[in-house]
């Protein structure tokens, strides 16, 4: 049976003021009417069923998180906690599933990326599951065709077609795997034509992963294996805190895939967007007439290619301004240019410097 | 005696947001810690003692002013029923201080102007009452040497130097009065010499003002008689009101300055900036190392020449900004450049027409 296993434990900075520790990107509703995370849930409608859903988050955001996806049970919720990157997460899941289900089989997702439309994606899961029941070693993963040559993604080479592959998503044999290349490297993948962007999503039986895992990452598998021997019982919490906190920190990619051998990447035939930042929120929600992006009140004069998002009833108005991103939030108002998207990391940083704790 | 009269009716919308209906530029601390109300009323401290001070407002403003004056006595403050220029608020405070002072000199002003120092201000006044002691017919106005051919201000033309006037301050009388020119004519004022700006600061007795505007405007101050005849029974309100509507609102420069044959114009020994938008603001508060001018919590990042003005300890963060302009209040925000600074009439102007009451 196809369990979903929904990363939700990302923080990050880009999102600064909008995103804060507490309320980390996943949480918001950047690209629509509902959050991100809400999305991911609502997208698996049909797919998976709420009780064969996990979401696994950072511990402290576990409220926050089961308020967002009341339709899964309590016992899909994991909260992690500390931050060890993807392969600890995914191990977890693993075995958590494996005990009610030794055959199982995963989707394992960001919560954090806008997937669109939902049924190509469900549908895409499906075939790839139906793959995996076919080839049972098989590790999928996702890939999407680079439209620039992005240096904050990891990139995926594909091999030789794969017979038996989905009619629709073309699917490959991986040749192999490379994270973050530079600018030059990455507009060389763009132009081979055969390299795709690492969406993070997977499909693989649970057994199969957790043997890649306990090969290549023992260490690691002897502490997820004394949490999952505790889950059920009193003394999980503290298990889980100690035993995690000793594990080294690793992502899956590196951990499993780049060294796996029955790797398969299946072309993405859904739009993605890992929305990375305030202008992805724009390409996503579309502008005006003058090219400005609102969430919220915003009144627009002599003003063009803004992106404005104001919590509440706050009025924002922009006058004569071009490319500028304004987001405002009860207590801290973002302005920068637009071309400083990016440069979001350093306010943050300087904020913490500063000691302004309430602002992070 | 000296009686000073604190003209506080102004309503604007170039300091919008920070600036609405009820609480106007003359309310809030633009210019330092304090009101510029509040700077007005300390101002003349040492000058003329509270009992003697009389603060003209719109009714709607009574209790801010109220709380922003409390020194001066419940006595001094009228709160006009609607704004019908200069003139009659001059007319109706001349009325009422001569009741019980029938030699009483007012000292007339705005109090939304910066003036610094105080006490170059004070010496100014008293040189002035002086004048007006040894030539009780005068009308004196302060004039401000222009530094650029400003299109908003009045110009006043120096006559013949005045003998027995001051020795710090010039006097000189006044050739001619000018409204708001064209940049062409301003910079031909500024060229020759002898043009000073209208500071909008009077000194005269009251029985001469008052002589003068029953010459030129019998009308205005037969309501103004009435509302007099009326202020210390119980009908003074509906009195007020209903005579104060019938006034055709006019300035005293055109109903009686232009006019009066013994003008003098003083040039102001003191400081003066009538603050005529947030840059006029930048330039009295100064500016740090980067250029930026900041009130409230403001963290500027690779930024520049931005001025921002915030509320409470709302934190403002400017990234990458040149020359922009940002004022955040609970409830609205402006980003702006500031070159746009003399468009936020247009932004007050589409609000109004949208017809979102709560922001004005």
């Amino acid at each position: 049976m196809l369990h979903a296993i929904v990363m939700a434990g990302g923080s990050g900075t880009r999102f600064w003021p909008a995103s804060r520790a507490g309320l980390p990107k996943q949480l918001l509703p950047l690209a629509g009417e509902k959050s991100l995370l809400e999305d991911t849930v609502a997208r698996l409608d049909g797919l998976v069923p709420p009780e064969r859903t996990m979401i696994v988050t950072s511990a402290r955001l576990l409220d926050a998180v089961r308020r967002q996806a009341p339709g899964v049970p309590e016992a899909g919720l994991v909260g992690e906690p500390c931050k060890r990157d993807t392969a600890p997460c995914i191990g977890l899941a693993a075995l958590l599933v494996l005990r009610h289900d030794p055959d199982a089989m995963m989707a394992v997702m960001p919560s954090d990326h806008v997937i669109r439309p939902a049924a190509e994606f469900r549908r895409a899961i499906h075939e790839a599951a139906a793959m995996v029941a076919a080839a049972p070693g098989r590790l999928i993963t996702f890939g999407v065709r680079p439209t620039y040559p992005a240096e904050s993604f990891g990139y995926i080479q594909q091999g030789v077609p794969l017979a038996g592959g989905p009619t629709a998503s073309q699917a490959h044999a991986v040749a192999r795997f490379r994270e973050k290349p530079p600018a030059s490297v990455a507009a060389e993948y763009v132009a081979a034509g055969n390299y795709l962007w690492n969406a993070g999503i997977f499909v693989w039986r649970a057994a199969t992963i957790l043997a890649a895992l306990d090969e290549r990452q023992p260490e690691c598998m002897a502490h997820l294996r004394r949490i999952a021997a505790a889950w059920d019982t009193p003394d999980r919490e503290p298990v889980f805190a100690e035993e995690f906190a000793a594990i080294k920190g690793i992502s899956i990619d590196y951990a499993v895939l780049e060294h796996a051998t029955d790797v398969a990447v299946i072309e993405a035939p859904f739009g993605w967007d890992d929305l990375g930042g305030w202008s992805a929120v724009a390409r996503q929600r579309g502008a005006d007439e003058a090219g400005n992006t609102s969430v919220g009140r915003h009144l627009g004069i002599d003003s063009s290619g803004t992106i404005v998002h104001a919590a509440d009833d706050h009025l924002v108005v922009t006058l004569g301004l071009t490319d500028i991103l304004v987001v405002h939030t009860p207590d801290a108002t973002l302005v920068a240019t637009r071309a400083h998207e990016e440069a979001v990391r350093k306010v943050v940083a300087e904020i913490e410097k500063r000691g302004w704790k309430e602002y992070l």
